[in-house]
């Protein structure tokens, strides 16, 4: 099976629940996850991997415990593993995650916002 | 140190080479590179891993030995390993790469393409 080009703005119209990530490609053990974000998530952290936020449309803020880093569409951070965040969107944005493969939307946290893993779009 | 958020826009700016990649950000061993790419690459192929393109400004075309691969802005490819691809840009086109540090743009071809690895932007 050969890989099909993924257009991000195609793959967004699919689904309309926030903060519930989509996986739209797989690079060795890694996916590339769409989610539309809005309100604010709870804390949580990764302990066994950093994770990427590349913001597609809109804006959000990732909040750290020791600082609050605005991201807007073109714009990208790396959350450093182990590192406590919370993204936090005041209207509708749609991110792009990139991470290895199993990695649990709330982390450590838990809880009601936890989503399945696996779900393509 | 804490990470910094990358602005696409503004770390393109600041180099005009072509074929030659920049990391932006690295997540656990990956890493993001940005690229201005024009013109036709070589063909080439990367035996251990996986390659990610996303295409941010303009277009390009993936050939690959049995199909092209058209990408636009806001669409990405996964070039699985071992598949020979060739990168053409008729017109400037910028890309953001993912993939393990340590890659080498040329792959298995060599030649004088070939790029030094963690040049930072």
């Amino acid at each position: 099976m050969m890989n099909q080009p993924v257009n991000f703005k195609e793959k967004l119209a699919k689904f309309t629940e926030r903060w519930s990530p989509r996986v739209v490609a797989e690079m060795n053990d890694y996916q590339f996850k769409l989610a539309k974000i809005e309100g604010e998530f709870i804390w949580h952290a990764h302990a066994d991997t950093d994770e990427a936020f590349i913001v597609l449309q809109g804006e959000m803020t990732l909040e750290l415990r020791d600082q609050s880093v605005l991201l807007r569409a073109g714009e990208m951070y790396i959350v450093p593993k182990g590192i406590e965040h919370r993204p936090i969107a005041l209207r509708e944005c749609s991110i792009m995650l990139v991470e290895p493969r199993g990695v649990v939307n709330t982390g450590d946290a838990g809880g009601v916002y936890t989503a399945p893993n696996d779900r393509w779009v």
